[in-house]
């Protein structure tokens, strides 16, 4: 398999630290967190707004890249399923995604509402959500 | 910045060939695409099925990395963004998001609707749309 250099242009600071007791998902309990990006990058974060929804994408470094299938949501009484139809980190290239709302920044600074990384997690990208990715179908 | 190596899990087979020409959104006239996998991750994919909605994340690899804003859908009468406010290819870390349907799929081969991505274009995951991602706020 070919393949290529992803960048960390910033972290994730969040008071969640161990990923056993971490929410699985934002609407979970997950905490506010501060995003820290590179001060090279902040060019690209200048019409950023607070009250802005994000994607926001990780590169979840504490994962496993050697499994293709897992019990969903790690409930050993559910059949496995591949990794490509669960959000489990664990999987060839261990990229989150995460929809989060801007509530403020300043400068490269960008704090954000329920977000489920784990501190540390490093920032890859960052895009708008577009109308074509919240239709329901 | 820290970096990580991030591998082609597979490739997109697309009539689309030329970036200069092809659609920026997929309801702009994206046609149908065949998404060729590894048979290494086979496995990963053994739970997804014809007509499922997925996130399907790419590596852009004709993308510039060095762009922070451009003019919003390469309108120059329109004002500079950050790249991050963007869907523009061009970007530190050239990551493509992409909500295609499954159509349908013969093992490592999974044929879906309205893709923008060129042929050629590197797979890096797939996962699941949630109700979270769709939620309108």
């Amino acid at each position: 398999m070919q393949s290529y250099e992803v960048k960390a242009i910033g972290r994730v600071a969040s008071s969640l630290t161990d990923a056993a007791s971490a929410p699985r998902q934002p609407d979970e309990g997950a905490p506010e967190a501060v995003l820290i990006f590179d001060p090279e990058v902040l060019e690209g974060l200048r019409t950023l707004r607070a009250g802005d929804d994000i994607i926001l994408i990780t590169w979840l470094d504490r994962a496993r890249r050697d499994v293709l299938s897992v019990h969903p949501r790690g409930d050993t009484t559910r059949p496995r399923e591949g990794v490509f139809s669960t959000r489990s980190p664990h999987r060839p290239n261990p990229i989150g995604l995460h929809r989060v709302q801007i509530i403020d920044m300043q400068g490269p600074r960008l704090r954000v509402a329920q977000l489920e990384a784990l501190d540390g997690t490093p920032i890859i990208d960052i895009k708008p959500v577009l109308s074509a990715d919240v239709s329901e179908r």
